[in-house]
């Protein structure tokens, strides 16, 4: 993978990073370009441990400058697959029905603006103006806080919210994967020698350890691997 | 207190509670508008186990419709004296030091952000398009998110984030309090029959489980009863 500080720019950024495909991507992308990371990782719900444990083995091996685990109670109010312990992630739906515009079971209600609002509130004891996020409108269509003017919105408030802002110093949010498909951020990571067999993307790994093969971020990963022309190498490392 | 429900219109609301003056008033001034409440305290850094316990009995007097009590890990991120445990609450500080502008120790960094982002999750759960807030302007104009201008701004990125946002309901955030003077706040309160012995506001409770008199919330407090020109009922109830 890319060594960080290897350009001269060093100016610190959080960045939004789950251990998985696009924020493993993204934080390449954002050490190529010379930031150092501060990392933010969340607990959420029941389901993502594995996604959490990924996340910390991969903020030592990329050499973040920090990284912390926050977690944050959204099951609280229920509401989403992902977060309500009660409900099933969806399995098995076409490509066709998960990008199809429609708000999937697993949005997480105010999802994005809740760990914006941590990052900043980061930002702002770090000295920081940049956040990286890992969001993408291709493939989840239906999220609606994944679209570029939601990120605009966030960015002027944030301005409005923080000292920072009121000394003139604004908080701009990066989102170099918004609109790649999934094969170009497979792609783009392989030219910066992310290795795809760390990352984790299952909502609901099997009892054995292993991804699902059939939720909604399986497909997508699938999906990204066969159309980049690539076997998934976590697969090959979990059927070993 | 006024009782809940004494007016036709019921539509669900989500309220930031913390039990103090502030939010005790904010929900009575809510119930007499006729929403059924959905109360939101959050317990972060060390010094709040109090306001908490006093939320906590409040919400069952008041007759919200319910309740949630959630963590938040601020001090993960340092940069307040209210949620960095080493750092002490400044004490004995005049009350136009307070008020004079500048951005107070006791300012937690995109605070109201990471608060209002819960309440908009919990809203988009609930179907609820009404945020009642105890932000006010004068008291801690130091405060870069109790500014209006911000608080319009976070309408309009909650616009664009939500389902419900997308589906056209648009949240609205309610600050009744935002101009009036604490001495206002408080006749508002008396008004609407508010039981102030119940409410806490110190931000650092003696051992005794007294109020402190010293911090800013404190001399905030007792300026306002002062200039309302009536005792504090919390003064007479903590010395029997």
């Amino acid at each position: 993978m890319v060594s960080p500080g290897s350009r001269a720019k060093s100016r610190p950024a959080v960045i939004l990073f789950s251990g998985g495909l696009d924020s493993t991507t993204l934080a390449s992308i954002a050490l190529e370009e010379g930031y150092q990371l501060h990392a933010l990782t969340f607990r959420y719900g029941q389901r993502h441990e594995r996604e959490v444990s990924a996340a910390r083995d991969l903020s030592r091996e990329l050499g973040f400058r920090s990284h912390r685990v926050v977690e944050i109670d959204l099951a609280a109010f229920g509401g989403s697959a992902l977060t309500d312990a009660g409900a099933p992630v969806p399995k098995g739906r076409s490509e066709a029905q998960i990008s199809a515009g429609h708000i999937p079971e697993t949005y997480v209600p105010a999802r994005n603006t809740i760990f914006l609002a941590y990052a900043l509130a980061w930002c702002e004891v770090l000295g920081a103006s940049d956040i990286f996020l890992g969001v993408n409108v291709l493939d989840y269509s239906g999220y609606p806080d994944c679209r570029p003017e939601y990120l605009r919105a966030f960015e002027r408030m944030a301005a409005l919210a923080t000292r920072a802002g009121v000394e003139g110093r604004k908080v701009r949010i990066h989102a170099p994967l918004i609109n790649l498909t999934k094969a170009k951020i497979i792609r783009r990571g392989l030219e910066l020698r992310v290795d795809y067999s760390r990352t984790w993307s299952c909502y609901d790994p099997t009892a054995e350890g292993g991804p699902c093969g059939a939720c909604d971020s399986c497909i997508l990963r699938e999906k990204g691997f066969r159309e980049a022309g690539l076997p998934d190498p976590l697969l090959s490392a979990t059927r070993r």
